[in-house]
């Protein structure tokens, strides 16, 4: 049986994408060590690692947009995460359900929408 | 009018996260330095820093497997990039259509499907 065996870099961290289960929208992008992974993977409950804080964070400790986690899946070289979620409310600290709200023009403008 | 302002890390780098513009799968999660977002962004297909090999890299330049980008978004903070494209075959090295073939279960243990 092949077992999780993540590809921690440098600073200790994978890449966790997290999706929503029923739309399919990308919601965030954040970082996991061991202990956010593990605490993910156990809970049922986002956890990620806070690269501006250095500190454990339970998405939605604060806010009460937490992220229950319905699959979890890893890349073929195991250092990406994929979170598909039911959000408890808007993912992104914005108030934005996605924080991908913006997009890009080819001439490098943003517009939302 | 906002402006495309990427915030790169120490390494000069942002996460790219890849999904099929169709299905709206998961295809794979990339870095680019501020070349490979440039090329994105101007020529319409993927381009990617390689960590591992330390070089800049168009998706599919020797495979064939090359991503046709159909939109480009950035999230709230402007370092992670989400590309929705258009995939001339399978993403993943391994051949799978997706580098997220496996499921994680809660014990750890990884399943394909």
């Amino acid at each position: 049986m092949e077992r999780l065996d993540p590809k921690f870099d440098a600073n200790g961290l994978v890449t966790a994408v997290v999706t929503d289960v029923t739309s399919g929208e990308l919601l965030m992008v954040a970082h996991m060590n061991a202990e956010a992974l593990d605490l993910t993977r156990t809970t049922g409950e986002a956890h990620f690692w806070s690269r501006s804080r250095s500190e454990l964070w339970r998405k939605g400790a604060t806010s009460g947009n937490t992220l229950k986690v319905a699959e979890m899946r890893i890349d073929c070289d195991q250092d990406a995460i994929w979170l598909k979620v039911v959000p408890a409310g808007p993912a992104c600290h914005t108030g934005a359900d996605s924080c991908f709200f913006r997009k890009i023009a080819s001439d490098g403008a943003l517009s939302e929408g």
